[in-house]
């Protein structure tokens, strides 16, 4: 299981951004998306793509996040930009094993980048948690998100010139 | 040159996600964004951050962005959603040609459907344009990006735990 662990999160002020790390984890493989402040618009939202178009990608909230930091079993990869190198960390990142994905949103405390195994910066330079998200999945599953299908009620056809968008069912 | 083009920018509504949309193509290698409204803040943000960590990244102002999509000798990829796979167009995008990626913030003219050479879809899934500007780019540079220097005023050092910024000059 791949969870993304969105820290930060702030109704007001974050709530596009959010969004797309949310829609980023469902299209890249990922299968909840844990906040750490309740925001029923966010997940209302995010839940109407999923029905729409497939897949059983959910929110969560849990306040008490902790605790996901201290599950032995699970192997905690924190993104940021002063991590090691994405491509030094991807072979040593074990796969068969729950996967929590940690994303800030505002500063992370520190003990954050004590409890990770992994604290990976896709590119040293500021950009973007989702552009970083979509990166390290897109490594960390090989690519296999392309060719998945989510089987919802609408379904997009690849095409080269305008919208072709089917009823399934 | 790679230049992306920020179609449809509203400055308020949109800022922290063209932001990010700029911030990626900065990090992912592409020399400027054009954006159709002026948004003097945003083009601050962004130069602040290239004076800070390196590289000759800008942003630009045209209204007048019809002209970019009938220049016939730049190949133009529009990312949208309804587009070939990205695995599939990548291949039969020319290199050794000045490219132009149109990335929407807004719903996007149907003529640009139609003008661009490629349009492509990282996943035929709603997620997101930030990612997928990244995804593309990663792809199109080969993942040449991650080993990039920017020689700015400060570096921020690959480490696994921690912060280590170093001060160039």
């Amino acid at each position: 299981m791949i969870t993304v662990l969105r820290l930060g999160h702030r109704p007001g002020r974050d709530k596009r951004i959010t969004t797309h790390v949310a829609l980023v984890a469902r299209c890249l493989g990922a299968d909840r998306m844990i906040i750490t402040r309740k925001d029923e618009e966010l997940a209302e939202r995010v839940k109407n793509v999923a029905e729409k178009f497939g897949g059983d990608f959910r929110i969560e909230f849990q306040q008490n996040w902790h605790e996901l930091l201290r599950k032995p079993d699970w192997v905690k990869v924190h993104l940021t930009m002063y991590g090691e190198r994405l491509s030094d960390a991807i072979p040593r990142i074990p796969k068969d094993r729950d996967l929590v994905v940690i994303v800030g949103a505002e500063k992370v405390p520190s003990f954050v980048y004590e409890m990770a195994d992994f604290n990976v910066a896709v590119g040293n330079q500021p950009h973007s948690e989702v552009a970083a998200l979509a990166l390290f999945l897109d490594r960390y599953t090989e690519g296999k998100w392309e060719k998945e299908e989510m089987a919802g009620r609408l379904k997009i056809i690849p095409s080269d010139r305008g919208k072709k968008v089917v009823r399934v069912r």
